[in-house]
């Protein structure tokens, strides 16, 4: 089913997934037609108590309705979509809250399908409805963790995610990064210099690709094709989680001129990408309604360990989906030039941020911003080694594992006194993939790499206002002790 | 924070599991007033392109709401819930589609725990909003789960929730049922007699107390204490699955006189009850929204859990919960009319196919009805002792293991018979819990007391005609053979 066997990379207890008895049950009861069913166990649908569900949503009109829709005037133009029991809907009410398998509902299954399409042209894909990108990245480690197995992160990456395949048995490798995000060389090096004593050699990679969470990084289209490389040349599966694609920038402030950079799935000729989609950061987080885009072998699997699990995504969010892309919604034109505007109105933010910013922090030449392309967050260096306190035990410790520097320390200090000041920032530390210290490299502890603060251009521009002018005082006074 | 303590029972997976690093951030940042944040993910909610979410549902007005709305006539009142960006509804769009914890929003808990106390006054527990039972349920065994545990069950029991704990290496031990459900008896029997060298005694006791699936038998009130004090002098949890508990039958036809029967929840003084709830047969199985009531340490396991996997449940069936229970909504009384009409309706339904299966079924001699109190299904018992090659090798195989007689395979080909003749049922066999051969007991073998199927009330009136005359063609016609 795929173009690469790849079957080996799925997890001992997936492969003990059988498919449930009931299921046979169905396949032979639908070798006839006008079959009597005494066997089903659903609740008649003439009995659920809902008649028609309606969203009154935004009309993605005019060149940039996401500008025009935050204003929230009575003027600003909506829509309204839903289901009634019986329709003429896409997914009618009585369909829609049946139940139905992992899978979900055809109708979005197909909505989301074509949308994939438009903006991937994976070569050879399924979609996997899910619960959004928790739930999908955790059921990913699940298909493929072993206990004991080893995966690759980016060094700093949302820890929620990884900590969450920990007590299952998952180590993590951290992959070493820079401005543009993870370094394909020092994941080769990695891959290459691997002992096996350590245990088996990586077969994983978990990724954010776009505005990646914490460092704002978006990987640049020869990073991505030198990284998929060495995936086929060392057989990895890249799990690519994107929640921040539709958050790319365009060129310009007031451009609508987005070049979404190629994912990981669309260049993915082997099927050995698991791509994560979301629309929390698109419509809002409440939706827990993402989707995976996987080879159909996978795509089956995660079915499975859906219906054992968490089963198939609620009628709500189906239906929502469904009309959202119907005749009666935005359909896939007016979903574009939705996102397009949130990628304008992110810049917009992101910029405006950046401007303070330079006025604020970086005018005491003791932080400096690492300009995002995509995604809510501003990778913030501090200069922690301006700092009078600040030591560097280089010398004379060649060959030394673990930290030289006392830059933890000091920024947990530098936490306090933002805290102090009434600011809170996300540290660096908070985002940091832990390595086994036995086979972290000499003079390479990630311990001297915290000096990194995580900021937000989410907020309002009041926040923005204090926050920054906050962080300036409070750098000012932690550099001057 | 229990009465007793059982925390031995926690997985070691579910120990190893830590809180998120982001949620102490959030706790340093909450210990001053006024403080700035540059620190959290979340898009800014005025992005959130819905305006407005509404449900147009059933009132349950009148003396038989359920009876009323399943008409569908236009003059069947109906009422609108739901909610709108800023309020006033119960749990606004802007916050009802945040990011919030695995435990969900505190008004949707509110209600929720409004609800349990109403029908179960459980001594000291608090709740967790689960995506339904399947969610809930194998959350459950991942929360008491390590690989090699022995977990008890109905030995008919809903099986692809069995099936799911499987692969993480749970072994289940099935408990001998009459007409009555499980028998308290058969369970000491086992916990009793537990051969040490099968590994570690059984810990959890997997039940559904009311209209089992498939058995419909419902706990007696004597057996659930009976049950309910092995668990306390053997060390058990009990997951409480009752996913039909608000399908009790009134005792007439026409009456709301339901008496609900006491819960395990409800006696549970020691918090070794997890008892898992609902709305998929009450509202509708597309709900993906129900709860588990227990003590305050599981709760806090089962919120770190779905942190680390599903994450909390959707924006949409918080509002619609929350609102139908809120002032614009049913309210607890409204909710309890509602349900006592299901109640009422699911009895009509019975009556009626049971009134049906004693002319076109009963009257055969060849099989029987075993009349359900709740829920959705009709365990029915094949006479297969009484068919012409039915085999019973009991003289001289005293002392055996394993099955004696050929009902299985008469069984089979009865099925078969079934499907032939156009008519789909559901086999005992999809449903029995396997067990280990060298530890059953001779003479009493589950392959021997295969000769039932589950069959259901669910369907219209035409199909419950057409399917019971289709099984007393297929029973004489078999049984002829």
């Amino acid at each position: 089913m795929t173009t690469v066997d790849l079957s080996h990379h799925i997890s001992a207890e997936a492969r003990l997934r059988k498919p449930t008895a009931m299921k046979e049950i169905w396949r032979l009861a639908s070798r006839k037609p006008n079959m009597v069913s005494l066997a089903n166990g659903d609740p008649p649908n003439i009995l659920y108590p809902i008649k028609r569900v309606t969203f009154e949503i935004a009309s993605p009109t005019g060149d940039d309705p996401v500008a025009a829709w935050k204003e929230e005037s009575s003027s600003t133009p909506t829509q309204v979509i839903g289901a009634t029991r019986d329709g003429p809907s896409v997914l009618p009410v009585k369909k829609a809250m049946q139940y139905t398998n992992g899978a979900g509902h055809v109708e979005t299954q197909k909505a989301i399908t074509e949308l994939v399409h438009a903006y991937h042209h994976p070569p050879n894909h399924v979609i996997t409805l899910t619960l959004g990108n928790g739930d999908a990245v955790t059921k990913c480690f699940r298909l493929f963790g072993n206990p004991g197995d080893h995966f690759l992160a980016d060094e700093f990456t949302f820890s929620a995610l990884v900590q969450a395949a920990i007590p299952q048995g998952i180590k993590w490798v951290p992959v070493r990064m820079d401005d543009g995000g993870l370094v394909p060389e020092q994941m080769e090096k990695i891959l290459v210099n691997w002992d096996a004593a350590r245990g088996p050699k990586p077969h994983v990679l978990y990724t954010i690709p776009c505005g990646q969470n914490p460092t704002g990084s978006t990987l640049s289209v020869e990073r991505r094709r030198k990284i998929y490389e060495l995936a086929q040349r060392f057989d990895l599966i890249i799990v690519e989680d994107d929640p921040y694609y539709f958050l790319q920038f365009p060129s310009s402030s007031s451009g609508t001129d987005t070049t979404y950079a190629p994912s990981f799935v669309s260049m993915d000729v082997d099927g050995r990408v698991v791509r994560v989609d979301s629309f929390s950061k698109v419509v809002a987080p409440g939706m827990r309604l993402g989707w995976i885009t996987s080879n159909a072998q996978f795509h089956e699997q995660l079915v499975a360990l859906t219906d054992s699990s968490s089963q198939h995504p609620h009628a709500f969010g189906q239906i929502f989906l469904s009309e959202l892309f119907g005749p009666e919604g935005w359909q896939p034109p007016g979903f574009d030039k939705w996102v397009r505007g949130l990628g304008m109105e992110y810049k917009r933010r992101c910029d405006f941020f950046l401007d303070l910013f330079t006025k604020e922090v970086a005018s005491t030449g003791l932080a400096e911003a690492i300009p995002p392309e995509a995604g809510m967050f501003v990778w913030t260096r501090i200069h922690i080694d301006k700092h009078p306190r600040y030591r560097n035990e280089v010398a004379g410790s060649e060959g030394a594992r673990g930290p030289r520097t006392n830059c933890k320390k000091l920024m947990e200090e530098l936490f306090d006194t933002c805290l102090d000041e009434g600011l809170v920032v996300m540290p660096a530390s908070i985002f940091k993939v832990g390595s086994d210290p036995q086979y972290s490299e000499p003079g390479d502890s990630i311990e001297d790499r915290l000096n990194y603060f995580r900021l937000t251009y989410c907020g309002t521009e009041e926040t923005m206002k204090t926050g920054l002018s906050t962080l300036g005082r409070a750098l000012r006074s932690f550099f001057a002790s």
